[in-house]
């Protein structure tokens, strides 16, 4: 189903009705581009650790759109044994509703926009008719903006306007103004005796004669007049005050606070599909799905945390349970028998034996895709065929039971090790994001970091390492690459013979990040002194900085937690080596008791991943390996098969290790 | 006409036909945004300088993308009696050609384009067929590639390539990969001798050993072979060699470089019609027209210089006439009988008396535009109705004559006075920019520069001003404005009593000024120190940096008058006061030379402004006098009319002065 800006409200409540009913979702987002920096290789450098993809991630892509959004929404139907699909195609566009909401500015890139067009994307659409959405800091301010107005306008609460001379009392009218509000008032007076008008126009004025106007009125008349302004055919500004009693001027206040609520909720728009999809708790699905998790959060919710550990935070409460069919297809036991992981072909191969194509059909009055036509990136069959490329995958599972199951629902432990493991593209020996925990890190003692001039080319670095054998060159930029060697214990010698080089450079691995932590510490520092030096100028000009604290707001929904999040997550501050890595791998099963749990909303999210997060800490190595024995019992091994799959979360590790 | 990719090859001798048969152009384009910072009410302060309004386009509209150019061509058929018209309205969309192309990422502004979305602007036509375009440095960088690869594939010039342990010697092929390439000449040798076969394939290898293998091959066989490298359906690269002889060497070759000469041409696409426009040397009008030649020049020539006065040298060599309409009608005699000059009201306008609406057909074969049915936002019609308002506003200047005239022709000098003078929105006190010498400098005597906290609004300043009478509030941003008041008298005062004022702060216009320069001094030292730097470790690492090479380039084609250029017309460096003023508003006719003279590529016209300007500073003022008073010779004074209109010049500068 196509929802775009005019059809959006009408169809709401159907993508509320098939996110609360479905076992799990799919999605998928389209992007105005990918890299507004590097080339796509460069941001993808082989040797990235989770912390710098991140880093450059959200550098470089984070100012492009998300300009549609794919949902599909699977329920299985156990009598007919099938799916149920609801697939939604959603056209964004942050198109400003009035004057003062925010004008937003995106990147386009050239290649991925003359992509889209070739694939025939219909760009009339997202900017002719696209949804709009306000993010999380956006919807708050605008809320405020109403509450203001309305209680301003109610004369109910205090102003929140500052001026140089400014004092609590509601009617220090400047000495120029006097003459004007006087006439004002006695008009007033006039109409208020007089028994014929129910309605007064004011002459048109300026916006500081309108704000004494309410403040005068609101303290003379308390109650028995409805005061609000209108605008004429000239764009002239009014005040209109009409006589009411307290029950009509209640109606017409809970009017029109309904209307600014249907304007809220409409200038919040696409942002209710993601948060309805968040308060849902399901299990989300997607294929590489790291950028549209980034984007998803940045453009709906809050701009992105500084820090990985931030990221991942954040993310736990908006997306609990994520699965990234990417990752799924290139672990085993999918790893030795698929050999293109792409979506395209991913879709085809798990058609054919030993797969079997699931069986999927429309919800009624729900149009259907057909997977022999092909319609990829569009964000809606994207999404469709993501969700079909993990049915198959859960259900082969389900093979390696004893009985064999046909059906393995989304609810399974089965598919629970892939969770919230988010696919890292081109990275050589760091398969996934790991959310729910510190990152791998694999020994890199095989590595070398190369400095040149910007002339040379992958040839050049061939050339220089001829002597080593077999390299793998991965380019971070014009000047630098990683060279891999296939023996460790070469590097030292190619470090050796480049001590007196000229034109080029080269470390090792270690030296390489002992410096760049070095120039971070730096940094760090740098900023901070320059933050307690805007602070400082802060106090001295004695205004409050609104913007700071918006930020602080955003920082706190989201972050509060942060500390105790390095601590316990960070793979860089332990440091404890390898040894970690396995007991990271193992499946948390803290997290399943949150399945029947009402969704709460993200704050609370973020204090209960606290929460869970410090349980882990006390527990220990102990109580994680008593639930894994519990998981391996369970499962009734069922031949070497299974205990391959069961094994694939150590699998990445060994090859770390082994390499 | 409605030019797009797929036609633009077909239709590109007709653009050069009307340019070359026109007697005026008139242009306008089509822009993805506005400002990517601060909103358009503080990017066009009241106040700005041309320098700082400049920089501020040049900071905060480049960045987006011309996407729709209007070009409408104007002939006057003297038999008729009137204009025959050509209107072109291209579509534009920097698609990557192939895989080492720039691939251009630009910056969307959702208001403006929410508001393009409801004047029915074709998205899909621009990203889907958008003709593409290349500015002067990538289309010689492009050129620079065809060279090289045709160099490299001849064997016929040195290789550019630069590796690190590189000789002059073309076959010094490492240890490793000597097998290999003995191998490749056995195996030509034998082709070679052999007359059965005309082309031998060989297996396909990495880039470094095609490399070599070229160079090999270049050394051992200059003649009787013909070397190309191809790829196969699996993507990979293989070499295919062939027997030539010299002729049908010749003949490949050529059939190469034609092709190549095509793809060049396709690449440079768009700007081939701003080149067409430029060496034509046609009177180019425009309404409101300062961001469309700042997009133009910067889309399709070179990335915006640093300083306006620079910024000026380009435009006289792109554009060496320009005529502004926005500016022209907000000039006497225009300025007390026109009330709206935005570009629908003008030409509106311009249809009654005292004007005349003008006579202008399509061409043959070109669609006509109804004024009545307006399709304003669309380039090609805005264009067109520019140029309606420009004819109109020309032939009125003809009633001033005796005998009065109805037909004011292009080249007439009754409307020099306008030219190269870019009307400049919102500034109080400066009509224009003038592109043919130093800007405008009003006294300041009676603005205010204020700093204030975040919170306050227009409404808090009429009430700190509320003692000084009426005042004008023009923003600079959320913390500081610019307040004129009545009376200069009064400036000091404003100052005096703000001096102990804790929450705002208060100087003059010429203290604010003062404060500027010595914050852009301080901050040239500091980028001077800082290229010091990066100058110091360029010469360490002993690589030629390309990039800033290619920087020098382009700056260079332009700019290498610019010491002069600013000795003669920065007026802040002159800082005669206000009576050079008069002497800069006299039309300058050493231009009316080059009415005849055949338009030179830019890099000529750029001398040739060097030129022209060293000799107006050395003709002095007596001499710039002399023209004038010939000029009005000429003119034979018809009543008081047509002395406003020549006074027009001077009116501005009166009322700078008088204020």
């Amino acid at each position: 189903m196509e929802v775009i800006r005019s059809n959006f409200k009408d169809n709401l409540s159907k993508v509320h009705e098939a996110v609360e009913e479905a076992d799990f979702l799919a999605i998928d987002g389209e992007f105005s581009g990918i890299s507004d920096g590097p080339s796509v290789s460069a941001l993808t450098n082989g040797f990235d650790t989770p912390e710098e993809r991140y880093q450059k991630l959200k550098k470089h892509s984070m100012d492009f759109l998300l300009f549609q959004f794919g949902l599909c929404t699977f329920k299985y139907d156990h009598t007919e044994e099938k799916y149920i699909m609801k697939s939604f195609n959603f056209y964004i566009f942050p198109k400003p509703f009035n004057r003062s909401s925010p004008d937003v500015k995106f990147v386009c890139q050239s290649s991925s926009i003359d992509f889209l067009a070739n694939q025939g994307f219909d760009f009339n659409k997202v900017f002719r008719n696209g949804i709009p959405y306000l993010n999380q800091e956006e919807e708050r301010q605008l809320r405020e903006q109403y509450d203001e107005k309305r209680s301003q306008a109610n004369g109910a609460g205090s102003l929140s306007y500052i001026s140089p001379n400014a004092t609590k009392c509601p009617v220090a009218i400047p000495e120029d103004q006097k003459k004007f509000i006087d006439k004002i008032v006695e008009q007033i007076d006039e109409f208020l005796k007089n028994e014929e008008n129910d309605s007064l126009e004011l002459e048109p004025c300026t916006g500081f004669q309108r704000k004494l106007i309410y403040q005068t009125l609101s303290w003379k008349y308390p109650k028995g007049i409805h005061v609000e302004t209108l605008e004429s055919d000239k764009k002239e500004r009014y005040i209109v005050i009409s006589k009411v009693d307290e029950e009509e001027r209640k109606r017409r206040e809970q009017q029109k606070q309904a209307k600014e609520q249907e304007e809220l909720n409409d200038a919040v728009g696409f942002s209710r599909v993601v948060h309805a999809i968040a308060n849902s708790g399901k299990l989300v699905i997607g294929h590489n799905m790291l950028l549209d998790v980034m984007h998803t959060i940045h453009q709906f919710y809050c701009p992105l945390p500084d820090d990985l550990s931030e990221f991942k935070e954040v993310t736990s409460c908006v997306f609990p349970r994520l699965l990234d069919t990417k990752l799924m297809a290139s672990t085993q036991p999918f790893k030795d028998i698929i050999n293109n992981t792409s979506l395209a072909e991913l879709e085809k191969r798990l058609k054919e034996a030993p797969f079997s194509p699931p069986k999927v059909e429309s919800a009624e009055g729900f149009p259907s895709y057909d997977t022999a036509s092909e319609q990829l990136h569009e964000a809606g069959y994207d999404a469709y065929i993501t969700g079909l490329c993990f049915i198959s995958m859960a259900n082969f599972l389900g093979s390696f039971l004893s009985p064999p199951k046909n059906y393995v629902s989304a609810r399974s432990e089965l598919i629970e090790p892939f969770f919230n493991k988010l696919f890292l593209m081109r990275v050589m020996d760091i398969p996934y994001l790991n959310l729910q925990g510190p990152d791998l890190q694999p020994k890199r003692d095989h590595v070398l970091h190369v400095t040149f001039p910007k002339e040379w080319k992958t040839s050049d670095l061939y050339q220089l390492f001829s002597a080593f054998g077999n390299i793998q060159v991965s380019w971070i930029d014009d000047t630098s690459a990683f060279v891999s060697l296939s023996q460790p214990e070469q590097v030292q010698i190619a470090v050796n013979t480049s001590r007196y080089a000229e034109s080029y450079r080269i470390q090792t691995y270690a030296e390489y990040v002992e410096k760049k932590h070095e120039e971070k510490r730096a940094k760090r520092k740098c900023t901070e002194d320059s933050w307690k030096e805007m602070e400082r100028k802060r106090l001295k000009t004695q205004g409050s900085p609104y913007l700071s604290q918006s930020r602080y707001y955003c920082v706190n929904s989201f972050t509060g937690t942060s500390i105790v999040g390095k601590r316990s997550m960070s793979p860089i501050q332990e440091e404890t080596g390898s040894d970690n890595l396995e007991e990271e791998e193992v499946p948390e099963y803290d997290q399943t008791n949150s399945y029947a749990e009402s969704p709460p909303d993200v704050k609370k999210r973020a204090k209960r991943f606290k929460k869970i997060k410090k349980e882990q800490v006390s527990a220990g190595k102990s109580n994680v390996l008593a639930h894994n024995f519990l998981f391996c019992l369970e499962l009734k091994f069922h031949g070497c098969g299974l205990f391959v799959f069961w094994m694939s979360q150590l699998f990445w590790t060994c090859m770390c290790v082994m390499h």
